[in-house]
């Protein structure tokens, strides 16, 4: 009995071969090299039917997906994938699985319960996923249950206001997103450079990545040290929004710039620590994510798995 | 059959005699003239043993509390009434009330609670209410449910930031309630008069509270008019952000402040739509509340209806 566990992101597929306890036991991953619309599917699909093919054992399948899944529909809104505003993702893995039974979430709902069954959330009923890559997201986790909202397309807290005024570079992103997403910090860098008044070693790099900015940071460059302090008091201050109105047990921090923002954690805190509801705020433990890239994959597995144990009304947790 | 439902708040007792159904039978009030601890106590004990006296047929009482309820003790921490840092209401209540059965919970849940029930969250299963009195505070129900969290103080979004830099002034209450809740205006209001750069004929009012500054506004004055816009803009971005966050069907306005200013909800959702996730807001309703005053009563009594509700396994609603 094995669960397959596939991780669509915006430019990669990660698949894995999930045991019910959650141990990984072989992945694989594929970028996806521009591709869009039909031919992402027919990528998924590959991977479904070899892994199906080598491995008798796969009882369901699990799937995160890089923006929103209808499950009315069974459709995808997948924002960074061309051709994906509502695509069939359900139809065509059921056409090609057969019997196995498919979910399909959004890759915010599987982060967070990822960490819950084998991360830093593990044992909690009330804990967020803050997601900072290219975007920025969260998985939210109470009482045990994902928040969906009216339209399944809660969590969205790159949109969070965080400072006056309003400008017009935030209407594609959310103001949060963009001072302190990866594509924000690259931005904000290439404005601060653009305006002449500063001198810093990012001036060699063409386009500057998020990933410059913290090298810079690291060699003490003082655009790289100013850039990364103003994103450490937005994290805090959206921590402290989060602790302040859900009052949670955990905020887990992750995506590709929790990595090198890890180490920030503790002046992430004591930015929130201004702000926050102060009861809550003592009470609520930030940690990075105890998974790391393979986040995604173990909460497809998770989704796939819980599937599983409601049916069968066995629990392999 | 009837319910006694009670709605203590910091300066004021309202009990009511409810139908299952949910008409207000009879209701009367009591303020709490600058009782505190036991007095407080006392006073709610005086008008549950005079109501079951007169009345046979209550078979359930509810109270909703101006702070936090910790279910698991029986005991009520009430920031604004002296000696309720743990007040061991529900031992009160049930030597006095006997057999009859309570059920306490936080204002902010009876908010939403009887917004859902009898007011304009009918039908609702993801809604939110803001409470812009004294204070700010949100009752926010999710699927159903009312948000908790981890110590029952999530909704705490007086607290939420929605500007920099941090003021020394927002430790003891939140960036948002400094700036937009009625003692917030007031304070804001005498702030702006003492700078000495205004012309007001709010200088006349000593001290100022928010009915002055809604009533200067009306009159055209600029402090007024200033005053008000800001808020317009605080409640903006606090909207925009419950939007991007709970993806809501609506957002419910109420306290005394809403009042005034309920027909600033306009310019509130236009502030809000700026800021908040395109799609969410789009599909989100605000509204000022559908009960007005008795909003906390209704949802005291549904509080109380439900519980007889789940206990006999009939459903009067």
């Amino acid at each position: 009995m094995a669960l397959l566990a596939i991780d669509l992101g915006g430019t990669k597929l990660a698949v894995g071969i999930v045991s019910e306890t959650g141990n990984i036991l072989s992945r694989e991953a594929e970028a996806l090299d521009g591709r869009s619309g039909k031919e992402v599917g027919q990528l998924i699909l590959k991977h479904v039917r070899n892994n199906i093919g080598l491995n008798e054992s796969i009882n369901a399948i699990g799937v995160a997906v890089p923006g929103i899944y209808n499950s009315r529909q069974g459709t995808v809104w997948a924002p960074n994938i061309k051709g994906w505003e509502d695509y069939p993702l359900l139809a065509e893995l059921k056409a090609e699985a057969g019997d196995i039974p498919i979910v399909i979430d959004s890759d915010r709902a599987c982060y967070i319960l990822g960490e819950v069954w084998h991360g830093n959330a593990k044992g909690c009923s009330d804990a967020i996923f803050i997601s900072v890559g290219t975007g920025i997201g969260a998985g939210i986790l109470i009482d045990g249950q994902v928040l969906r909202g009216a339209l399944d397309i809660a969590g969205s807290i790159g949109w969070m206001v965080l400072q006056q005024p309003f400008q017009e570079k935030y209407i594609s992103c959310g103001c949060f997103e963009y001072h302190a997403s990866g594509e924000g910090i690259a931005k904000v860098a290439q404005e601060k450079l653009n305006s002449g008044t500063y001198k810093s070693s990012l001036s060699r790099s063409s386009p500057i990545t998020a990933h410059d900015v913290f090298e810079a940071y690291t060699q003490q460059d003082q655009l790289g040290i100013e850039i990364v302090s103003e994103c450490v008091i937005y994290w805090g201050m959206a921590v402290a929004n989060l602790v302040s109105i859900f009052n949670p047990q955990k905020i887990i921090f992750g995506g590709g710039i929790f990595g090198p923002a890890t180490p920030l954690i503790p002046a992430i805190r004591q930015e929130a620590a201004k702000w926050a509801q102060p009861i809550s705020m003592k009470n609520v433990q930030l940690e990075a994510s105890g998974l790391g890239s393979d986040v995604a994959l173990y909460g497809a597995a998770y989704i796939a798995q819980k599937f599983i144990t409601l049916k069968t009304g066995t629990d392999a947790l």
